[in-house]
């Protein structure tokens, strides 16, 4: 470790003020909450947070901030993320999949609001790998066809740049997410619990693996527990990630169907793969077939029913060029863990970014070099004309 | 045997002039006859008959013709079959099935023509069978999941009363055909080679179980023999006997799939069982599914796929009340299978009618109760007050 690594440590890091408001209200509003939503839109994080606190609120959003409003742990929620490699990201943040969320908005359904944050773990981009993303959903008590079908769409989907996004339940979740691995593809899992909780516990080395090539995506706080109310809550950001849902295998009664009612009230295309009609793991999936879901049966056909990457994202705005535009996913970790304004050493960073201290070190080069950051009295900084950027 | 029964047996029947035309119009043609057809509604069997013996037709006539138009077989044709229990059905006749038939006129499909006629073995009485029917079809090289499918819904359908009909082929047809029979339901098989034949040879038992109680149906005169270009002519037929057509299972290049297209060209819904997308068998089912057809994984929701019985066969002409309604179908065969101006014994009568002796004996009993026939002189002929009814 070289001299000037742990030169200017802060020892709590400056936490910008919306993103300190939105981990607060992360923590007392229970998802999904339209009113805490509209309301964050109309005063901004920053004042939204402070009125929630006095209670100054309009009665919806009052309805739903009240039974929490006091829990004042934004500080201590954002550094113990930080300490497990978690951050969190918010609309203010350019990885926020902006258009891809504004359908959870614009859809006018209340059980759809969109989230006030989200808490992330790994290396993963969340808007750009969103921008090319399908949801492959189904049944815990999967069959071994479905299991099977699953794991070579996630597969075939990887092959052809497109992230997985699904749950990472057991079964057809668990099948999808292994596929896209096997692959070497992207795939993001989005929980009912907090990011940092291995839930299912069967599925922690999966988890893991996820975490560390792709992204694990929660709106729960950090040290949520799971409940079934959430599994059906979470469905919604499933299927507002993706530009179209996969049911691969599902009951009749299965949380698979939520997600993909989710997606059809997003406007987005539902597919569902066919099966034995002697399969009741199947029915669930045959239903939504006979009420107007894509039938496809393998990859090209996922990628057909999602139409022209973008065509359901109609709502996304142009994306501007950004200095960073081009980065390897590590510098960009790097670069977005700098503090807006301070300086820190390589140590926090790798915390701060997720990213292993050698790989920050390669990522500094290629940053310095490209005038996004300067080392300046033993310590390094964002490079000033780069802020903003 | 007593003393009537053979009292008067003409040594040949007088076969009425429109059933001879039209045997002979049947043996000259080869399907689809869409000139020929066209030409015998414009000037009746008869003289069409007399014209095409001259040479004296438009051309397209002529040219579907020219080939056969010296074979003349009708009146042997019509023995033979009679020998082999066999009948001919035309237009003309009360079992036609007028109104399901209108559509193959109707579509402007030539490939669709309607047949000049139907040579058919069995009790089935045609038009009545078709008030409720649906084809279920299918590949031959089926698999273990696709003949049970194809025995479930063939028992299914029998049960709540909807004919089945199919093409007798090894595969899905004979599963669904055997479904129905054993649920002691109607069932009709259009074959592609004359009626008397046992075509698949390994279906000879099941034909003859389905000639001894619903019906076998073709429109190639008596020894033709089945060829490709046959079986797909006939698929025709299946889709214009029923309300509607469900595939079971079917490779991408399979036949089934011509009797869906046929069927989607009348109008009427196509639909198709899914199964799993790892299965050749079902490839051709999901791209009908795909392409619009209706997904169905049981009876109740192929006959839902059917709609109310008959919205499809909207040109279904009311059917007039007749002297002969409710009669027993044997009695009814055994009617139909009088001379319109002669008299008759009952061997004579059970060899045209294709109807047991001692049946034969029984049906005469409720025919003369309802004065639909009257016995004199020691031989049975039609009442005259019933003829023309």
């Amino acid at each position: 470790m070289s001299a000037r690594d742990d030169a200017v440590v802060p020892r709590e890091p400056r936490w910008a003020p919306d993103l300190l408001a939105r981990a607060y209200l992360s923590r007392v509003a229970e998802p999904p909450a339209p009113g805490l939503a509209g309301f964050v839109v109309e005063v901004g994080p920053v004042e939204a947070a402070e009125r929630v606190r006095r209670g100054d609120v309009p009665a919806p959003v009052a309805a739903e901030t009240a039974a929490r409003r006091g829990v004042e742990r934004a500080a201590a929620d954002l550094a113990a993320a930080a300490a497990s490699g978690m951050r969190l990201l918010t609309p203010e943040h350019p990885e926020w999949p902006a258009g891809p969320f504004e359908a959870l908005a614009g859809c006018g359904v209340g059980e759809l609001a969109p989230p006030v944050a989200l808490w992330v773990t790994g290396p993963g981009r969340l808007a750009a790998l969103c921008e090319r993303a399908v949801a492959v959903v189904g049944a815990r008590a999967a069959t071994g066809y479905g299991t099977h079908v699953a794991g070579e769409l996630g597969a075939a989907l990887a092959q052809r740049s497109c992230t997985v996004v699904s749950g990472a339940a057991i079964g057809i979740d668990g099948a999808a997410h292994r596929g896209a691995l096997g692959a070497a593809g992207a795939t993001v899992a989005v929980l009912a619990c907090g990011a940092d909780r291995a839930y299912p516990r069967a599925h922690e080395t999966l988890l893991a693996r996820i975490a560390g090539t792709g992204l694990v995506v929660s709106e729960y706080p950090p040290g949520s527990v799971p409940g079934r109310h959430r599994f059906l809550v979470r469905n919604r950001l499933i299927a507002g990630l993706a530009a179209g849902t996969v049911v691969v295998e599902a009951g009749l009664r299965s949380g698979a169907t939520r997600t993909a009612t989710d997606t059809a009230s997003l406007g987005r295309p539902v597919m569902a793969v066919p099966g034995p009609v002697t399969s009741g793991m199947s029915a669930g999936c045959h239903r939504l077939l006979r009420e107007g879901a894509v039938l496809v049966t393998r990859a090209e056909e996922v990628l057909e029913g999602i139409g022209p990457i973008g065509a359901q994202l109609a709502l996304d705005p142009p994306v501007p060029r950004r200095a960073t535009d081009g980065l390897e996913p590590a510098a960009q970790l790097v670069h977005d863990a700098f503090p807006a304004g301070g300086a820190c050493g390589t140590r926090w960073l790798a915390e701060e970014a997720g990213v292993p201290l050698g790989a920050v070190r390669v990522a500094l080069v290629e940053l310095e070099r490209r005038d996004l950051v300067e080392h300046r009295d033993g310590s390094w900084r964002l490079h000033p004309r780069s802020v903003g950027r």
